[in-house]
């Protein structure tokens, strides 16, 4: 199959890294709007070709559309005026946008909203890995409004990539992702923050940086150009959930001012309950290596 | 050297294996409450031999106390009731409470207050590692208030872990891990149950649970046995990093109320220079492996 992948970042230069190597594309020809990160991509055989925006699509099986959410619906647009045969996915973080951007498009049925729940705090080629997408899910919406062909060659895209696929309404997938991916997000940028506000001294932070402490501020480290559209673009959903978070977190701190032991020793036992999904979550996982083409 | 551990959990039980490993330790005796413990401990090979309570010290040239910090106190004071020329070091995350507690002891000197800033989300015998410590940072607070030999003991002890060792006083070490670890702990209990309320179906959360949201959550498995005197002893430093982070995560709030792209843009970005303390203290870790004896 030949594969064209406009957007050679983390997400994008996985999946082609990852397609190349399980033989599933043949080809894989690639655009980035970036030119730095179109030759790395290229240098690091995450594609076989780099092409122009012009012609990125020409004689694409599947073009798959890998760009920061705001640019998404756009460049899918652009990619469907001029669609023949072949499919055009996305990636994105974010569902209601773009399903809400391509309804009506008389080729809407060759567009197929997916979002694999994969990524790491790194971003651009230099990121991507071959292994990350294995077991984890991926989910495709509205798939009613997809043409049954594309939808099919979108669910062979992630059976070759090792995710199991999930159908999801795009609402309500935004506001899923909105408590299990961009809270979580929230709360490690606004942790690092508050510590480096209070922490001008970098020796001393270092110091006292414990292992606990780089689990909670890993995503911090993530890419503003990729988490400030989704942040926008999914406000409504992020604001209930960011309530939620801060409502808990006025809890506890009543709990410490009445040093209510019994109350926190509760408090921590109800979030112990997630051990359960972080250990069936990691047991589905292939380890994440650097393995480049 | 003769070493006796009260408390065989994790970070006593790494200890004991870490200093047997590298042949600091001639000996290690071990005690702990939980007889399963002890025999877990034991069985690990993490200690030579068990000892009960009253015989624990005996023939030690070095006391280590590792138990939760609400019963550290008065197990350090029981033991240099006893002392005669052997050190006692305690391992807790709080220092304020316990150098209190033994200020103006006959034997004072003989105690060291010290924090290894090491950990995981695990707990018990099973959970220690022999490696765990190496690179990170060890604290001695209040080094005036213990003997030149005691000190100079438990130098070589953190030296043997392979930890630099940092002096603070006890109060302004509370307050900075109020921001680096007890903080981080709490933002992740308070997410996992966020979360956890929201969603109630296991297997939606199991399909859309991302990798960075088994980050932010590994926190929320510690033991509330661990953290709950620990978030007791240290309310008052904790309450006014809570209160910063709050008002951080407000702020994120209002942002996404007002569209203000540039702003949180500027958030992130802010938060991304996280980047070098992570990276730095990657740097100067082993690798954590199970490494039993």
């Amino acid at each position: 199959m030949n594969i064209s992948v406009i957007g050679l970042g983390l997400i994008g230069g996985s999946m082609a890294l990852s397609l190349r190597q399980n033989g599933f594309a043949r080809f894989v020809a690639g655009y980035d709007s970036r030119e730095e990160h179109a030759h790395t991509a290229l240098a690091l055989g995450l594609v076989n070709e780099i092409r122009d925006k012009q012609s990125i699509a020409e004689n694409a099986d599947l073009v798959v559309v890998a760009v920061p959410v705001d640019a998404a619906p756009s460049v899918v647009l652009q990619v469907l005026e001029h669609v023949h045969r072949h499919v055009v996915m996305d990636v994105g973080s974010t569902k209601e946008a773009i399903t809400v951007a391509v309804r009506g498009h008389r080729n809407r049925g060759r567009f197929v909203a997916t979002h694999p729940m994969w990524g790491t705090e790194h971003s651009g080629p230099d990121a991507a890995v071959a292994t990350g997408f294995a077991g984890r899910t991926a989910v495709l919406c509205n798939r009613v409004e997809s043409d049954a062909d594309s939808a099919a060659l979108v669910e062979r895209v992630y059976a070759a990539l090792g995710m199991p696929l999930v159908d999801m309404p795009a609402a309500e997938h935004d506001l899923h992702t909105a408590y299990t991916s961009h809270l979580p997000h929230i709360a490690s940028f606004a942790l690092a923050n508050t510590v480096l506000q209070k922490e001008q001294r970098e020796e001393t932070l270092l110091a006292l940086a414990s292992a606990g402490f780089e689990s909670t501020v890993r995503l911090a480290v993530s890419s503003p150009a990729t988490w400030t559209p989704i942040f926008r673009q999914n406000s409504k959903c992020i604001a209930v959930a960011l309530q939620e978070y801060i409502a808990q977190l006025q809890y506890v701190q009543q709990l410490l001012e009445n040093n209510d032991d019994v109350a926190i020793g509760r408090f921590l036992h109800k979030a112990n309950a997630i051990r359960n999904i972080v250990e069936q979550s990691r047991l589905r996982i292939v380890p994440e290596t650097k393995n480049k083409a």
